[in-house]
């Protein structure tokens, strides 16, 4: 089953017609947990709600997965794994990296995803048949480049402090090793390498909702996506993704 | 004398002109110091002498000091500060977070400034009566928020990579009193604390392209910023900018 583009950018408008109109606005942040700072706005669950009816009325026998609001449909073999907002520390702080995901899994395997920045303007998304970028300049295919060596590479992570110090220890090897370290990119980061901009992401303590649709757009870019144990990168937890095979095996020889 | 918001409209699009073309396009990076990395686009150049092209024909009398071509009419009571491209890694990482930089001095005093991102289509300026911005969602003024607890605040640098390693003592006292530290931001957190979406911004090894802009913006926003001694902030070098006074003064007593 091939998802129509047109669905991917209706699930984007449904979501950005509840993003935007809070983005940079004053609103009321909850402390979704009782340790630390997780802030959660009602646009996150506007959002997902949106995203929700979109596709329980086009695909009414597919499960959904959302950050907001759980599972439903659990014994379908399609799945929808919805972030309403990834990058929530961004949208909060008025910063244009943050993103709405939308991840179809069959069988438990990211085959379309789609990011989109609303207030940029822009969409990133595969649906089986390559990635492409709908956005200021018009649209086109994605592509990753050609990096195949560390010290050529720019690497990015949203911030250092994700990581617990054995994996800090990991990721700073790579970090020593690249060209340029860049940090606070949220999941914009994988979208500008499957737009051959940056080479490398790593991160730690993933959930499937931060990832799952970004899968299909690393890999129909030409990437490669898996977990820091070369494992497929579904269920979340510590991700690398990379370039190019040579890149991705340079830097998973560091992290070990 | 104020200078017209349409002047720096139009110095905003002269650069764009040249900048967003080259923004995500393969290009040739130089290296401009023999150590480090440091990259320079031909965005940077054409940006900076379209800029200056602007200001002579406009104030023919007044100085012009720009990151990439140098000083000149250097007895001028009025001098222009030029940073075509501020966070040249953020441009050539394809992120939406560099800016171009123009600010005016008179007798060595920041009084108009701008700082426009041309992907985002925006625009924060101050010719001496507030400082405003144009862009997605249309006109409007900036003002800082009213935050005065570090408990509350939130705080942005480029990377704490930056700090040397007594700076970088003080710069993580603060960062473990705030609410949620923001990095890898550029000249857009300056924007963004003018827009009050965030509260602090610190940083260190600044140079005076990297920030004359930015004061008029920040300080007719209703915001401070100040070295790290408490000084005019004119001359760059470390840096800390504020929404309150009363923030300012406890991240200040941090720092010390």
């Amino acid at each position: 089953m091939m998802i129509p583009p047109a669905f991917m950018r209706g699930m984007a408008d449904a979501a950005a017609a509840e993003t935007l109109p809070r983005f940079r606005r004053p609103g009321r942040v909850d402390n979704k947990l009782s340790s630390g700072f997780d802030p959660v706005t009602e646009a996150d669950r506007a959002a997902e709600r949106a995203i929700r009816a979109l596709i329980a009325q086009t695909f009414p026998e597919h499960g959904i997965h959302g950050e907001e609001f759980g599972l439903e449909r659990e014994d379908s073999d399609h799945r929808w794994i919805i972030d309403p907002i990834d990058g929530t520390r961004a949208f909060i702080s008025g910063l244009p990296l943050w993103g709405t995901l939308v991840g179809l899994t069959v069988g438990g395997r990211a085959v379309a995803g789609m990011m989109s920045q609303p207030f940029t303007g822009e969409l990133f998304y595969a649906v089986g048949d390559g990635a492409r970028y709908e956005g200021p300049g018009g649209a086109r295919s994605l592509r990753v480049r050609d990096t195949t060596a560390l010290a050529d590479a720019t690497l990015c992570t949203t911030t250092p402090a994700l990581f617990d110090p054995l994996r800090r220890a990991a990721y700073d090897r790579v970090e020593a090793a690249v060209c340029l370290p860049r940090y606070g990119t949220d999941c914009y980061a994988y979208a500008m390498l499957a737009a051959g901009q940056v080479d490398l992401v790593i991160e730690s303590g993933l959930n499937p909702y931060d990832i799952v649709a970004l899968i299909p757009v690393v890999e129909q870019a030409g990437g490669v996506i898996t977990t820091w144990a070369g494992g497929r990168a579904e269920n979340g937890g510590d991700i690398i993704a990379a370039a190019t095979p040579a890149l991705h095996e340079k830097a998973m020889a560091l992290l070990r």
